[in-house]
Order: C-alpha cells, then structure tokens, then sequence
C-alpha cells in the first residue's frame, strides 16, 4: 500500500502569506511527487497546519539529511515546527496494562497481522495477568508492581523501559493508575491514553456506574493524550453506542470494552501515521 | 397501520410473583388478544415494568370505563401505577420554541403528514419569530414576552394555555428560557425537553463554545423530561455524530440541529406511543 | 449477572387468543417469577413470536422435565414450537475458519474472558494457519483440507466433529469455502455465517473490490444463517461504516475487519441467549 | 464564517510531478493566502485531484478574469480540468419533486435559516400537492403534469426552466419519474438524485417493500449524481439506520424519510462547496 520512499512531512506555523508554498515549492523544485497534501488554518488562534505526502519522482533512495539541512532555512522563516518520517517508518511503542487486557489484546491481534504498522517493544503493568499474552507474542513483560509509597521509584522503572527501548510513543491501555504530574511531563504529547467515558462527562472513577446511576442512553470512550492535567488532555477520537434502561453497569462495561479498543487503536492508528498535531489543549486530526 | 381497537396498556408495581400474570390472565379471561408485550425487571430497585399492546378478539367496540373498572381490584393488589390509553388516541400537544425553529420545523413536518400522529393545540413563545410558520400550519400562536420581572406572569400565561388545552404533553422544541421550579413541578413527566449537549457533559448556556473550547470530537443532543432540576431531568434518548478541528462553534450548531431534531421527534413519538416510564431520576423505554 | 435458576423459554405458533397466557399462566401457577417478557405478532404471516426468562420464586431446583411434561399439552393446544434452556447452559460450539483469523481472534478473546458464555469445543480450519491461535486457548484444532475432489470427504469430517462434539450452534467466522447443499441442509438453523458485504448488495467473492469499484460510501457486514441458498441465509444483524474515495480494497477490508468481527459476535451473542427466532427467509430477533 | 473575498479552486489532471506546484506557486506569486488545501492521487487510474480554498492576502477586490487569464497557460500545461468559484456564491438551484415533500421540506428549512446557502429559483412538479409549501416560501412553481405519451414534452418544459434559470444544480428531491436517456444526458453531473436504499443493494421500485422481503436489519439511502445509467450514477454519499423484525414497509419508510432528508442535504451540502469531483463511475469527495 505504501511506496517505500514515501516520507510525511508535518507543519505548524503562524497563519501568514506562503505558508504552503514554502513547503510545495521546496518539494518541486527537488523533484518530490505529492501524493497527498492536507491543511487546516486555524482563524481563531492564526495558526496553520499542513501535513505532506511525498516521494522522490524518479527512482532512487532518499536522502533524509540533505532534506532536512535545505529546507531548515527556509522553515525557519517560518517559524515552522516540523517534523519529518519516512511513511515506512516503524514507531517504537511501548505498551502499558493492567489487568483488564481487551484494548491490549486488540492491539496486539493489529500488529500481529501488519494492520497496525508499529514495533510493540515492551509491555509493562502493575500486574502479571497478561504476562501469558505478552510471552505469545513474543514481547518483553516487565511486572512493576506499585503502591502509594513505591509509586515514584515504579515510575522511574517504567521511564527507564521507555528510555530504554527509545519509545516513539506510550499507549496507555487501560493502565488502571494515575500518574503523577512528573510522569505526565515527561510523556506529554508521546503518550496516549483510552478513558471510558465520554469526556468531560464523566471523569474519575467508575464512569461506568456514574453513567447507569444518570441513566444515560450513550456509552462511548475517549482517547487522548496525556498532558498534567489528568483526565483533560487534548482529545484525538471518541466514540459511541447507544444503550437503554437494561444495561446494568457490568453491560455497559461490556459495551465500553469493544468502543475503547476501537477507540484507542483509531487514535494510535492515526497517531503514527502522522495525522495529529497537539494544538493547545486541542488537536488537529488529518483523518484518512 | 394500527386497529382502531387497540389499546395500550402500561403498568408499573413492585416486583413479586404475580405481576405479569394478573395482566394476562385478566386479559385472555375477557377475550383481548394481546399483539405486543415487553416487560422490565429492575433488579436494583425491585420495580417492574410492562407495557402491552392489545384488541378485542372478536368485532366490536372496546369498552373502556368497564375495563377500568374490573382491572382496578386487581391491579391495586399489586400496588400497580397504570394507565390506559388507545392506541388511536391523539395526545393534545402545546410545543414551546424561542426564536430557533429547526425543532418547530420538524415537528409541524412530521404531524402534517401524519408521521406524529398528535393535535397541535397552541405554540407558545417569547418571540414573534415562529408566527408565521405556526399560522402556516393553522395553529394558534401565543407570542408571550417575558423579562426577569415579568416571568411569574408569563410563566401564568403559559400555564394558562396549557391548562385550557388540556395539553398531554408540552414539548420545548428549543425554549431558551429557564423554567421556574414551580413551573417545572406543574410541568414534571408532561413536559420533554432538547438539550443542545449530551448531558451531563456540557450543562448550561452555549453548550457548543463549550464543546469548541475542549475539542471535542463529537457533539450530541439529550432530549429529557423536565423536573425541577435544571437539565438534570430523566433522560429519554441521546443523539450524535462526530465532528473534527475543521467545526467552529456555527458548525458544531449546524450539526447540533439536525442531531437536535431526530432526537426531540424520537423522544415524542416514544412518549406518544406510551413507550416510556419514568423511573425517579431515569427512564424506562420499551422502543420500538 | 444471571441467576443461576432462571430459564428461557422461546415459542412461536399461529396468532390467536390466548398465545400469552397459555404461557404466563402455566408460570404463575408453577410459581414461577416472570423477569422479562417481549412478544411479537406478525401480522402478515399471522404468527406469533414470545421469549420468556423465568425463574422459580422460591429457592429450590428447577425441575427441566417436571415442566416439560407439564407444559406440553398446553402447547400443543396452540401448535407452539417451543425450547426451554436454562440461561447458564453455555452452548457447545464449533468454529470454522480459513486463513483470516480476526473474527477468531475476537470470538477467543470475548469466551477467555468470560464475555460470550459459550463452550467452544473444536475449531475446524482448511488451513494450518490457525493451530497456534487454538492452541494457545488449549482448544483443538481441526486442519482438514479441501480441494474440488475432496470436499465430500472433507465435509464428511467436519460433520463428523460436529457430531461428535454435539455441537449447539456451527460459527463459520470467516470460512471461506463453499458449502455443499446437502453440508447447508445439515447444518440449517445452526450454524451463523459472516459475510463481508451489506447483503444483498454485494454477493459472491471479493465483495471489497467489487464495493470499491462501485464507489460506495459505505462498508458493512451481514450475519446470517446458513440456509441452502449461498449467502442468502435468514440475516441475523448488520454493520456498517463510513468510508470514502481514498480507501482502496485493502482499506476497505481493514475496515471490514472490524465491523466483521462486531457484526458477528453480536449475532452469536443473541443467538446463545435465545433471542433469535428463524421465520421462514426472516429472522425475528429480540435485542437486549 | 466565509471570508467573501474568498475562492475555492478545484482541479483535476494526469497524476505527474508540479500538480500541486503549478497551482500554489501561482497563489503566491500573486499573493493569494491559502486558507485550505486537500489532494487525492488516484494511484489505479493515475489521475490527480486538488481543492484550495484561498483568498487575497491584502484587503481588496478579487479580479476573476485575470485569474483566470493568468492561470490558463499553466494549467493547459498540466492537461488540468479545472473551475474557480467564489466561496460566496450562491448556485442557483432548481427542485424537481412529486408528491412526498419531505425532502423538499428539509432543503427549504436549511435554506431559510441561510444555513443551505443557495438560490432556489425553481421548484417543478408532475403534481399540484407541493405548490402551497413553494408558496409560502415565495418559490415559483411549475406543474407539469406527466403521462407516458406527455413525457417528451414534459421533459421540454423542464429543461426549459432549467436552462431560463441558467439552473447550476438540479435536485431530485423523490421525484419519481424516470428520466429519458435524452434528459439524463442533459443534466449529466449538474443533477443529484436521492435513491430511498443502500444502493446497489435494492434498484428499482419500491425498495423498502423489497427491503422488508428480505428482512434487512439496516435501512439507508443513497444520494448520487444523475447519469445515463438509472439509479447507478455516481455516489455521493450515502446514510443508514438499524432497524429490526417489527418494521413494516411503512415503518422502513418513515425511517428512510429521516435517513434521506439528511443524505440529500449532505450532497447537496457538499456540491455547493464544490467538494465533490467526479471521477468516472465514482465521485472524490473532500468532505468537511
């Protein structure tokens, strides 16, 4: 599906005159076929949002460096944020569970067939239930247990596999505890989370029982990234199902588990593809 | 599409042995052939619910005072709270706008055709905007201004009209403005109102600037009964779709109407078919 | 979630007087409490469709034959067909399958954790692709394979599993062979096909690149029956998704993967709990 | 919400290296903001296709003829198919409807509000019923009357007001003649039709009869550009709702009035913002 010497380029930069050109001209004038090309200005806050698909016209391999040393200048007039990858680029992803392991299984079952193009290279949990998952896969499984006391030094264990392993991005799969704001900082923008709730509607604990207690005749999750403010972070996908007075809590629970995976590899899925920019406390999302 | 006969009982009592059958029983017993029933066991609070759709078997017109008479020995020993009504009954409606008339438009729409089979008795608002649409359909207009000092009166006025309706049901197809509680008691069970969020997300006024600001990626509508607490009220149906980064708050309004209209008409045409219970702070609904 | 006690009783018959109480009065007067009751009268083939869960009211055993031998002249009066299964018994099931496993994957994952409460006894493959997946969840693994010459013999071993296993219900979860006439008749009623198109839109194979072709808008699933006529089986459930230009065949098969696998857990989720009725080429099905 | 210098610039051409460039270099060597820009590479058919929205960097009047002037020679270049339109104009619109008017209800609401921003200056019937609704909403109508001798003729007078209007749309909001070849040809990608089913799923007459034999647990809609080939013109876009067992045909009916109201406004939504291209046998559609 994808050509092999086809790279994203991702934009954002003030709104003013050349924005695109700046990018457009540079890919013609060295000869880059655009195979896709998507913007979004934002008038309210006068900022702008590109994301380029392009590949070299004529065969031949191509040059990451000497694309990134031409075109810093002229992003700089700019004051571009920017960032390049090849589309056959496979994030490094580091996976962390609980107990609850639907999200993780489909997750898993995605990357098994090719569907969800990502190198998954550890998974981490506060608890050994899917360690017997993680081993059929053949992925690493590191049990760090926690407590409210050994908190900051599992914490420090789980950075150290995401050092370790130079983790592209962290998906939090049901990953049952909060993290502290330290944590938060350190994974903004690289971290995704799967809330089961229809944020901001019902944050917290529970959301399930919140949900039956109001009666509610939706159920839907939440997938965002994580940012200091728990709960809140920039939302990327939600969705849906409709539900009735039958459901008790444990049926909407039911019902969540299969709108959370769904969610959650939705929003992954766009993730490393390249498709989101982080915009505030919003996102931009150049879905397919 | 329905037997003029046919009537529609619904029955709410504690659950105990017994609930389902002094139903049927009384009913085969007096030769009504029952064409639709459906019952809920709330097992959390110990109520039961039904509702069943039935005809005389034979030719002949139903009698109702005689069948009030002989089912109410019975049904009081199960403490039940029921009612009946036919299926061909027409409810007596007053629908309530401001100046936004989607909800007004839909509605007249779908009982000019007979899809809503109600009678419009009186539409009331605070504006003058909707009397031409209303005069169109050849329904009176009640044009009621109200200021914060004027609200006891008018809300008197509104009552007035609903009274000498003998409305069934009042519906806000839009009313922006708040109910008092006393208002709101007269009106508790009869009354169905849109709200332009999926509550309990975004309570409040301009529920779609709230949306906009935390970028959410799906806007919905709650329809619900009004009850004193102000857009806390029983839920009937929820409706949604997904939105992106691309909708300012007009477009996320845009979309809001069309999801405003399906499910304020979906919520009457439920209450109207007698589908739905209230259930303290939720709702029972046998759909369709 | 359900008591151990309460049972299921489903009937169909011709419509006439009498049809719900021959069943609620038999259960009343057996002291048995009704939890749940939902009819449906089918006004043009004139028949009549009820599921009823019961449990005894007070605690003791549930007596299978004591009510069987009770209830039978009862229902003969009426020309019932009627089964009676206790809402804990798990169905025994076989899984078939070729190469693609995701409709596998997620069956596997909704029995291991306890959510689809089903016994699958053996899973059948004309492919070896799949031993490792069984494996891992310690079920037997069928590989029969098929060619043209064979496929008597071939089906002659599956039968022979099914029998062996005394299947309940046959889960073709993306079994990509052709059944035989005489294989359908067997296996009529019992067993639940996933066809990849919103039948009867798209029959026969590759119905993605026929779809894509088409330039539709929208990809879907159907779960059906087996019947005689290929993949025009009694429909059971359907999914659906939005698509667009951009999404080529693979795309579109992506998507369907997930829509495949929704559209036919549901199915089967219904069908074990005794929702489902076979009505000629038509199913009536009681949703929860 | 649109700036009314704004222009929107569509273009589609052979798939080859400088389609983007051709156009952005162009924007901003005369100094034109792009606001938003969105491609499609059709890899199997090698053809290019390209939207930009843009508007003059500095205050002033937007010179059409010089553009197009100036950008012809470059475009020619690229064998480009290509149209420059106004963001703020409004498409002059002619209606053709028979006797259900909930389609035409629906597009003269949007247009009412401003929310549908085009001219309806035509609405044409082969019945009288609609003629109260056009009046009241100040709309010329035409009655032309149709019998399979009168069908040429009548297919004259329409084309005539088509044509005295200089009608840059034509809508086929359920009118349920069919076309002659002849006329087919005539409004031949100016012209959206909504079919009441999931094409291709149910062609012909009464798809929600058929619909009904079949017992389909999902009922849509299809709105699709008028080609010579009946009901398998293009695709727009298409809606769709579950239904069950207990839906008659005019149940399914009343259900598709809802579905295709708002699948018609979609299109006609889309093609008013010059998002849709078509594409041989399918359309490219760059929805919001």
């Amino acid at each position: 599906m994808s050509d092999s010497q086809t790279q994203i380029i991702t934009a954002s930069c003030p709104s003013r005159l050349g924005t695109v050109d700046v990018l457009t001209r540079f890919l013609y004038d060295n000869a880059y076929y655009i195979t896709e090309i998507h913007s979004f200005d934002d008038t309210q806050s006068g900022r702008f949002f590109i994301r380029v698909a392009f590949r070299p016209n004529e065969a031949g391999e191509f040059d990451r460096q000497q694309f990134i040393d031409s075109f810093t200048p002229a992003a700089d007039k700019f004051e571009m944020d920017w960032q390049l990858v090849a589309e056959s680029y496979r994030p490094k992803v580091v996976i962390m569970v609980s107990k609850q392991d639907h999200c993780l299984n489909d997750l898993l079952y995605r990357w098994r067939i090719g569907s969800l193009a990502i190198d998954i290279k550890a998974i981490i949990s506060n608890h050994p239930d899917c360690e017997g998952l993680a081993k059929w896969h053949n992925i690493p499984y590191y049990h760090f247990p926690i407590t409210a006391e050994t908190k900051p030094q599992q914490e420090a264990q789980v950075w150290n596999v995401v050092q370790e392993q130079d983790a592209d991005l962290v998906v939090l799969a049901r990953y049952m505890q909060v993290l502290s704001n330290d944590m938060c900082k350190k994974l903004s923008g690289k971290a995704i989370n799967i809330h089961h709730s229809l944020l901001p509607g019902f944050k917290g604990a529970r959301p399930y029982h919140q949900a039956y207690q109001k009666g509610i005749k939706l159920v839907g999750a939440t997938a965002h990234y994580v940012s200091e403010d728990l709960d809140e972070g920039p939302i990327i996908t939600q969705g849906v199902e409709t539900v009735d007075h039958g459901y008790l809590p444990e049926d909407l629970a039911a019902k969540g588990r299969d709108i959370e995976c769904l969610t959650l590899a939705r929003a992954v899925q766009n993730h490393i593809e390249n498709r989101i920019f982080l915009h505030g406390e919003k996102t931009v999302v150049f879905t397919k």
